[in-house]
């Protein structure tokens, strides 16, 4: 089908950092017949991936003047606290590149870019993918087939770079999300990072008193999901969610405010129907957002970037142009 | 192994309650060679039930009347408001039966066998075995192997039953944790009643508002684990959760109040470490316990409970008999 669309480009993809989430789509891009190379900054890392066959360097630098030349997406895969020194070395060196990020928050990244990479062409981009496990050796070139892969859609963004983002995501398998910047961050602090601090305090709370290893001997799936992430390396999640403060006081308040409600219900009456039920009726609701509507798009007029937030705050995606 | 020691029995059970566990339990020992017959309230369940080739009635009487005629070991398998009626035909035609159950809170079973059919030689039971789905076709032999049994191991139990209830924990593919009935109920509250309240409360939040599915519709693994017990059937999670109300309060006011303290800390520093760090250690603190200690025991004298008890403190199981 996409081959018959009007717009469907090889841009080459420079990708900075060859982690779990940057290594995957150095191979995914790859897969898919882009011309792909990235950075690390471990030297380690760099040699293992060129073992591996892919095109990393650790030089930052010559990576991206082969960007500009090229005209290439840069993808920034780095870390949150990582940012700033990668978008100096943009500045300085393809300082009007067409660029995109893999970072889980938005509105953090869009500012440090303003601030520090103000002429570069920046699309911000979150693909909803991870596994626990992290670093090159964890990726796959699968690991964005089928997830959703947000693209902001701010007003006064390049819409040609937006395509350009667009077409990675599709490249690799994703569906495409168009959210504001600060609806992704607070739409991410409900369905990820909390689900990433309610798992800590969960395994916590399991693990009990020291001295009593009954808990954690009996525990079994619940607690193994409920847990799942609370296995994530500290350091990802700390800038994660850190990066994510105001959303996320918002959404932890939310938190608090509904088992605070329970826990006097539970008090008071022993009941907890309203807590299990609201639980059960989102789960389902969950289940059924599995299939969300496809829409091909226009990209052209004042009110092109307008209409794709609203198609994400409808939970629908985009598969294409017409 | 187990073929060489002293006490290994082929009891007879009898199994009062065809869902999820009680199906999958007929299944179990049926599987290793026992003589197995069952009871479901439903004609529809044990019509299906014998279609698939197992004996089970809806007449609880005459298979009550069967356990007691060979001294069978009955498992009660019903969720834990159904248990007065069973337990009241108990007492009435089979009342110094050897008891136990399955059911996932343990004082509240106890009291409740006190007051109903206090001549039933009741040892209580309690797999650390399920699934998000319920009902008879869920069922299946493996479903309890390699997952923790706990038998209740309180002064004044009768060890004859306590080997039965532990063999059939065996046949079954289980590993025997033995505990006390208060300490189990403390155990599960904070191992498997708070993961679905917290799931509970999860899917909640992260379904948001009305009129936004942007949320769910980037809810991806972090979100799908963390919330999956949410999709068990409400009424079942009710039974469970209200039967162990203070045990479960103290568990509730723990996550109560390390959320607390993680928002003051994000809120005022805005940061999470202590949290996170925290959650990190308490899940590979689990990791580890997935290979616990092994013990033969000896089921003789005034001390052998207290000696049970004291493994299922250290997180150690019971493997057969010396």
């Amino acid at each position: 089908m996409r081959a018959s669309l009007a717009r469907m480009t090889d841009r080459a993809v420079c990708v900075i950092g060859a982690g779990l989430i940057g290594g995957s789509l150095l191979r995914a891009a790859t897969k898919a017949g882009r011309e792909v190379w990235g950075t690390s900054a471990s030297a380690g890392t760099a040699a293992t991936a060129r073992a591996d066959g892919f095109d990393v360097t650790t030089d930052t630098d010559a990576a991206l003047r082969r960007a500009a030349e090229l005209d290439a997406l840069v993808v920034l895969a780095v870390p949150l606290p990582a940012l700033p020194d990668v978008l100096r070395r943009v500045d300085a060196v393809a300082p009007a590149c067409r660029l995109t990020d893999v970072v889980s928050v938005k509105v953090a990244v869009a500012d440090v870019v303003r601030e520090l990479a103000p002429r570069a062409r920046y699309v911000g981009g979150h693909p909803m993918a991870g596994t626990v496990d992290s670093g090159w050796a964890a990726g796959h070139a699968a690991l964005f087939v089928d997830a959703a892969w947000v693209v902001a859609a701010d007003d006064g963004l390049d819409l040609d770079v937006w395509a350009d983002v667009a077409e990675l995501a599709w490249a690799c398998g994703s569906r495409v999300v168009p959210a504001a910047v600060d609806e992704h961050d607070l739409a991410v602090a409900r369905i990820s990072h909390l689900p990433h601090l309610m798992a800590a305090v969960l395994a916590t709370v399991g693990a009990g008193e020291q001295d009593d290893d009954l808990p954690l001997a009996l525990a079994a799936s619940s607690f193994a999901d409920g847990t799942r992430v609370a296995g994530t390396r500290p350091e990802l999640v700390l800038a994660m969610c850190e990066g994510n403060r105001d959303a996320l006081l918002a959404a932890v308040d939310d938190a608090l405010g509904r088992l605070g409600a329970m826990r006097g219900a539970l008090a008071s009456t022993g009941g907890l129907a309203a807590t299990v039920r609201a639980g059960f009726t989102a789960r389902q609701q969950w289940a059924a957002t599995r299939e969300p509507l496809e829409h091909r798009v226009h990209l052209r007029g004042p009110a092109a970037l307008a209409e794709l937030r609203e198609l994400g705050r409808w939970g629908e995606v985009v598969v294409g142009w017409e």
